[in-house]
């Protein structure tokens, strides 16, 4: 029989007609009728179909694949390589069901070489702050750097709210159409991205309500996973209001019975590290004893707190250090996701058929990770990664996408008083303010607008589109939050989730010169005070991401830190336990629009001239009157 | 909000519009803000996800859906009627990943009315048996007494084995094309129906290998389920070449250690009852803790054997006798082969969004079933089906498929000596013999024709072709089965997995008259002895089932038992365990020509004229000579 490794395909994006070719050469090789690329030999390898350890195993390694699993020296073929850990305990490649790369900051390849040495080999792309960037480009953005060769598996899962709400727009617009296009596209495409606009899918007459169901319907009609988001549903009527409605899955659990009654009520559950703790604990206490249905994501990470903390395997060690056993933890980060996501053919085993993608570990209890190989060789060794690392020069698609054709002046952001008298009646938010009303205030009036009040802790708040050209803006003032020192100005390309610019000032000048210095360097943060520049940080790549390696990255955001540690930021607690005192980074995630939201303020869109609008109700408002 | 009931879709056979439109309903009625038809209050439910009892439990059910589960009292809205069964246990309808329901011998909708009242309330129909007959109406017939109200639901995989091996023909043809139009044409069919055709597989010169990498690529590229059946597949490699072939299960583990080899290879085991006790004894003997990708089928059960042992509730009996706990058996039968089939939206778990599918226990231990509930109203009560049985009056291509348009004669049995000695040489078979040989013996040739040897259990076997109309003869000598009683023949249509006509027989003369008479009453078994009938059975759809009740089917069975125990039967132990003394029921199995056979009889085909065939090798030989 001769030998076909010339005709085989290049095995990195799955497609049905290569998967097909590979298979059917990996048959023979698991037969030993072909020769394999190599053997990885080891002390001892985990199954997590039976959640059991082998001792003194071979894995054979054909192309990116694994073609045999076995004791050592049972496999009947010839191999060009042979490798031999006899001190390494082999377990699957990490992954996860809910991740958005874009909160690393880094484009895929970069991602890759950042987590890799962590263990993870392959993630589910919660894919919506590109989407909403630049929808059209979206899947290729995500399969690009694996085209090029990158080891790490992106299974890129089209964002649901693309917009998020129907008082957004630009960049992209994702409904039936689009969602049975990007699934006929490519396997790579799991299913449809975090179901996050709840008041979308419960109310008929919600005006994005066609938009979403006709993105679910696609998703089945593919046999696709359709992925929830289920933030602050947390009473019953609500949990099984998701679940009826068609939901898979939900990541946003804080709370042991409300993660409880998730899982009960048929959501498979993603664990996030904030939340992770208390309810492993709790499920332990409970005595749970079928893990199946859990699964760890780590959501939202800078690429900053990866290099501190880890990446999944941070949750996993969270997890055994509250009690989970180790072996069960992997089976968290391995076969429960890639079960849940359909994905077991490829990923979330060691086993035949799947790629060679496998974590080397020196001691399993603390999870101390030797090496990791990945498509069947080394990616990294210790902490650092030696897999591919393709240069990628990112097309203008992806890096010209803050389109502003005008220059920002101060005026933009004034809010003209509402009538003669000294004072007027403003409408205020907090960051994750989740209540049903927004807070009224009474603001000084000056020059015949509307003022902030440091005293108050009130400041100004501010969306600039960044899609339309004409730099929109829409303001209001923000309580508990923002600059006290004046002549300081906030912002960044990175506004959850529709990623306008978002500028928060103690000066409409200095607001001005944020949208301006945003709108020249293509995306990222910037902080102006005493009239210049004192920080930036550069995402280049659809103003969420730079094509550079996380350290030089981190580094530029540790110089930001350090400007803004110097301004003196007002300060109250919100419905978030994750709003904390001082350089108010989570900001960029006090734009979101989904639920719990209620109130926000979105660039001026013709269902919200202001953009200040109820997203549950539909309800809109003055700022001010 | 108006009630939109009228325009809600029957909700029978699942599509993505229809799925849509009864989510978006069944949302609001979780919510309370529209009406349910029915709550069923239960003493307590079992959770599958969690394998957890929570008591006191309320289903609200709208249409044949759940809309909400949660203790009793705690949903907010108004039911039509509420029905309260404070001393029964509910568990999830109990489903399979694999069975024949042709072996069953009932046409869908009295196959429903036999096993519903044991619990059983979807099935992934593995339907290459009529797929082999009818491969154009296939789904069709699958999806219509469904269609047509019954309350089971059956995902119909199609066959991979269309036909069973190149050296067979007639009736359907299934390639990449025809797959790809199976699954795009309805969400009820999950996937590949048990790829069991290895030489196909692994070995590129098989004539076959082509068609059946085309139904793989178009089941991967539908994102289906590949079904295997890995009969007889014990050693590593090929167990390990299985799985990289992109099989994702197996049904056919007979011992502890090939099942635990193949759990641990990825594929996921579904246990038969015969091999049951054993493995589950074994493997919790191993300690296995982690039973999800473990799951139980029935494969292939005549109605006869439902009545007398019960259906997936005797599987279940079986495994908990044995040592399992019955809430790890009752996932074995619900959420875990529901997830393998990626159905778990619709079926295995009580859980919103799922069909209303509910077994009502009186005692969990022992698997007492009391009623059983499907589509959220009453399927049945004790043994009795209460549910709906429509009167389908099937069309003609559904009960004329025995295709014979001449009388067929002794002399199509007559096998002419190749020579003029007293005696040939002739090449043998026994029921399951899968030795890499055939037998050879020496026989007596009288009249210019070599003759059977009754002394030395020597019988005639034949094939008649019932799709061409021309009905092709092929014969040859069989050691070890068939009536030694003169004038004495069996046939039937039912002969796995082509469906020709088989028929063993004492004289040429008995075996003509068995064509005949099966192909006059289109279908079932017929015995012939002393130049009459002395029994029937009538399968007249597909000549594979019966549209009648399993207890009317089960009659004449007994009937035809009753006049074959008056027959003297050859016997002599082969490979198969299941292969036994007596009346030779298991002859309509011993025309398999998957793995592990080698040396088969089909109809006369170009690849094999006499219809003498290695299906392993392709090898041809004369049956005397």
């Amino acid at each position: 029989m001769a030998s076909p490794a010339a005709q085989l395909p290049a095995d990195l994006l799955i497609d049905a007609t290569d998967e097909i070719a590979i298979r059917q050469d990996l048959t023979l090789v698991a037969l030993g009728k072909r020769p394999a690329d190599r053997v990885l030999r080891v002390g001892r390898l985990l199954d997590v179909h039976s959640r059991t350890w082998a001792v003194d195993q071979e894995i054979v390694i054909k192309g990116r694949r694994i073609a045999y699993v076995g004791p050592a020296g049972s496999w009947t073929g010839e191999a060009a390589t042979r490798v031999h850990e006899p001190d390494l305990a082999a377990v699957p490649g990490f992954g996860e069901a809910h991740k958005h790369i874009e909160s690393s900051h880094l484009t895929p390849e970069y991602e890759a070489a950042l987590v890799m040495p962590h263990g993870v080999t392959w993630v589910c792309e919660a894919s919506h702050e590109f989407s909403n960037v630049n929808g059209a480009n979206n899947l290729e953005f995500w399969l690009e750097a694996r085209r090029r060769g990158s080891p790490m598996k992106i299974f890129p899962l089209p964002g649901s709210a693309v917009p998020p709400t129907a008082y957004e727009w630009g960049g992209g617009y994702f409904g039936y159409d689009e969602q049975k296009q990007f699934l006929s596209e490519s396997l790579m495409v799991a299913g449809l991205d975090e179901v996050m606009d709840w008041p979308s899918v419960w109310n008929p007459e919600n005006p994005s309500y066609d938009r979403l169901w006709g993105m679910i319907r696609a998703t089945f009609e593919k046999r696709g996973v359709v992925e929830g988001h289920a933030a602050g549903l947390r009473d019953l009527s609500s949990i099984n209001a998701f679940a009826a409605a068609g939901m898979a899955s939900d990541h946003e659990g804080w709370f042991l019975e409300e993660v409880w009654e998730k899982l009960t009520h048929g959501l498979f559950v993603e664990l996030r590290p904030h939340s992770l703790p208390d309810i492993i604990k709790g499920l332990i206490a409970k005595g749970l004893s079928d893990w199946s249905q859990i699964a760890f994501v780590t959501d939202d990470r800078s690429a900053t707190d990866t290099l501190k903390l880890g990446a999944t395997d941070y949750n996993m060690r969270l997890a055994i250090e509250n009690g989970l056993s180790p072996e069960i933890a992997i089976q968290c980060v391995t076969i429960n996701p890639a079960r849940h996501m359909r994905l077991t053919p490829w990923v979330g085993s060691i086993a035949p058929g799947r790629f060679a993608d496998i974590v080397l570990l020196e001691d399993v209890a603390s999870l101390k990770i030797a090496k990791v190989w990945a498509d069947g060789r080394p990616a990294s060794e210790g902490s650092s990664f030696v897999g591919e690392l393709p240069k990628i020069d990112w097309p203008e698609w992806a890096t010209r996408t803050v389109k502003i054709d005008r220059t920002v002046t101060a005026a933009d952001f004034r809010i003209p008083a509402p009538g003669e008298g000294a004072t007027a009646q403003a409408a205020l938010l907090r960051p994750f303010h989740w209540h049903d009303d927004f807070i009224t205030m009474e603001l000084p009036v000056e020059d015949g607008a509307v003022q902030r009040d440091f005293e108050r802790n009130v400041t100004k708040f501010a969306i600039v589109d960044r899609f339309s050209g004409e730099a929109k803006v829409s303001k209001m003032f923000w309580l508990g939050t923002g600059p006290r020192t004046p002549d300081t100005a906030l912002g960044a390309t990175l506004g959850h989730d529709k990623h306008n610019i978002w500028v928060v000032g103690s000066s409409d000048e200095a607001m001005a010169m944020v949208a301006n210095e945003l709108a020249a360097q293509q995306g990222g943060w910037v902080l102006v005070s005493g009239g210049k520049v004192v920080a930036r940080v550069f995402y280049e790549v659809g103003g969420l991401m730079t094509a550079r390696p996380a350290e030089v990255l981190d580094a530029e955001m540790q110089a930001l830190y350090v400007e803004g540690a110097k301004i003196d930021w007002m300060y109250e607690p919100t419905f978030s336990p994750r709003w904390w005192p001082g350089f108010p980074e989570r900001l960029s995630f006090a734009t979101l629009t989904c639920a719990p939201w209620r109130w926000v303020l979105v660039a001026p869109s013709p269902l919200a001239p202001e953009g200040f609008v109820n997203v549950a109700t539909g309800a809109t408002h003055p700022v001010v009157w």
